[in-house]
């Protein structure tokens, strides 16, 4: 075999780049991409794919998600596609994880053309996962909160909170941060990476400090219980809630008052009322699917002094938005590198005859090759 | 970028080949893992690891398929999971990709660990699938035909059937061969794969003809309609079929009469009933699962002249068979090479800081590195 290994140096045949049909990016590469993109344009591109796919809603095919629960977690693909692509997640959601040094979530996924069956894009996607949700959550505000929103409590300042702030800055226009957590490394930390990026940061001490006066309340908490971070007493007239946190089963931060004085908002009813917030409402507790705000069937805030509530939970289709702008942006900008992860057999009736081909190549080294110029 | 483009030539540091949890087999990679370890070897070894798994049924977390149907085809994933494995395969089927030069069928597969939901091993499975595909089928024979079958009529002579001979040979003691197929190039095709392994061969020019004196009839044939390979007037006392091409919605081989004529075997009833021949048969229409025959609960063949049916479709649980397999194989030639398909950030708290870290570590070029010595 030694031989061969000449070819990890040397500039790969037009055949093996042809044979690997899929875009590989991994957790480097993703880093890499949104720091040669710039997040601000992540966010605002994502946010615009999420845009133009959730205004054809009805095309979408919208799969339950497949979830493998275990005694120490879960793991979960969420497919959806439509005529034209179909793209898949997995991820997994094991809490305990922190002990072992590994992360709780771990997130990849897949987009594949629908027409041939063909896997176009692998893409590591915790990054992607986090600009995607803050994507959505400042798409739906934009809709939901009061026009001239610029103030936002940010409740809880752990691993999405720098991704909220900074989508809610460009997409909705913050301009003022008051930030709280039960954690106050959490908090500095947050401060810290936030500086210089042109939003007025005030650190706060308490839930309530942090709601005062805020137009959007959003709260992004990892307490994997029924929490209640957010009361009904802390509501303000107008204000617009962003609930990220309560996405599971068993776990929620809104009391159940809260929703009861607000108007609903949901990406896709079914998973949220089993994820969300609202699994702690009754089954005919009213909520409008967003969709239906973005195609103008639904108003969606009638009135100034009105309390909208966003109660997110994290929808496939946002991950395939996110997919499709990753794989853009990736191929124009060069990052990452073809994989042969389905095999494409010159004669594809013959696959016994893959066994006893040429050794040179069919059973070469591996030739990794960045399709970066 | 270009200071760091010396790295992709330079063995990767340890930090790198940490970061880098799961272990990638891509095509050529998996044709040269089955040529080292010798294809008879992977046929055995998987119909052991198929005997072992489906030992212990009860325990298998046996989801239903995500099915995608479009104009022109299907995407799949098949997941199962225990208390300690995670496994799906994705397999697209478009029979019109031939007209563009791709494959009808491409598939890969994942493992995981349940524990942590950690992806341990991603892995092109288009060969796997037919090896798992031709293991299963032997393992069935080799406890349902009589245990003096030497002779098999193999129908279809497309891409599974070489497969199919060689794991009949090696798991049940076939040695003897009667080969046909509508199209006299696959069968020369078959004729020529399998010379010199110790098969006798005999090309016939009939079904009917293939079929008469054989112990063990396999059909294997690819036509996407309802088909009539095998008529009950074909059967002879003491037969087992092994029917592996009737095998989704619409695609059937054999006559219902052969299936009323027989007792019939099936891996796991809900699926068979939707994709088998059983598909054509009443909702009542009697079946056993095969584990049971495995674990004894089931006798199994009765008598030397009863007639026997294996309807095989494939089930996902033998795809986790085969990818540990492979990845038990893979590790221990240290064929493939490990990438970063999830993050696993030193603060998985501090996202945001992976955008602006440390350039060394966080954003070089990709280091592919095989894990072969």
């Amino acid at each position: 075999m030694h031989s061969h290994h000449h070819h990890t140096k040397t500039p790969a045949p037009a055949a093996d780049l042809a044979r690997g049909s899929t875009l590989y990016l991994g957790a480097d590469d993703i880093v890499r991409l949104v720091r040669r993109k710039g997040l601000p344009a992540c966010l605002a591109g994502v946010a615009g794919r999420i845009e133009q796919d959730f205004l054809r809603w009805p095309e979408w095919d919208k799969s339950a998600r497949v979830a493998c629960h275990s005694r120490d977690g879960v793991i979960e693909l969420m497919p959806v596609a439509d005529a034209a692509q179909f793209a898949f997640k997995y991820v997994n959601g094991h809490p305990k994880n922190t002990a072992a040094g590994l992360p709780t979530v771990m997130a990849f996924g897949l987009l594949a053309d629908v027409a041939t069956g063909t896997p176009q894009l692998l893409a590591e996607m915790t990054l992607v996962t986090a600009i995607r949700t803050a994507a959505m959550s400042a798409l739906a505000a934009k809709r939901l909160a009061r026009p001239d929103s610029r103030v936002m409590a940010l409740v809880g300042n752990g691993a999405q909170s720098e991704f909220q702030a900074l989508a809610f800055r460009d997409v909705v226009g913050i301009r003022e941060l008051r930030q709280f957590d039960v954690d106050p490394q959490a908090t500095a930390k947050l401060v810290a990476n936030l500086a210089g990026q042109g939003l007025e940061l005030t650190v706060c001490t308490s839930v309530a400090e942090a709601v005062r006066g805020a137009d959007i309340v959003t709260t992004v908490t990892a307490d994997k219980t029924r929490a209640t971070i957010l009361t009904p007493e802390m509501l303000e007239p107008g204000m617009h809630v962003n609930g990220v946190g309560g996405d599971c089963p068993g776990k929620t931060e809104l009391h159940p008052g809260v929703l009861e004085a607000a108007s609903v908002f949901v990406e896709y009813e079914p998973q949220t009322r089993i994820e969300g917030d609202l699994q702690q409402m009754p089954a005919d507790f009213p909520v409008t699917e967003f969709w239906r705000v973005l195609n103008r069937s639904h108003p969606g805030r009638r009135a100034a002094d009105e309390v909208t509530v966003f109660d997110s939970v994290g929808f496939a289709l946002e991950d395939l938005s996110a997919l499709a702008f990753v794989h853009e942006a990736a191929t124009a900008l060069g990052v990452g590198r073809r994989i042969d992860l389905v095999a494409q057999p010159q004669d594809p009736k013959n696959l016994f005859g893959l066994l006893h081909g040429d050794d040179d190549t069919a059973a070469a080294p591996r030739r990794a090759q960045p399709v970066e110029a």
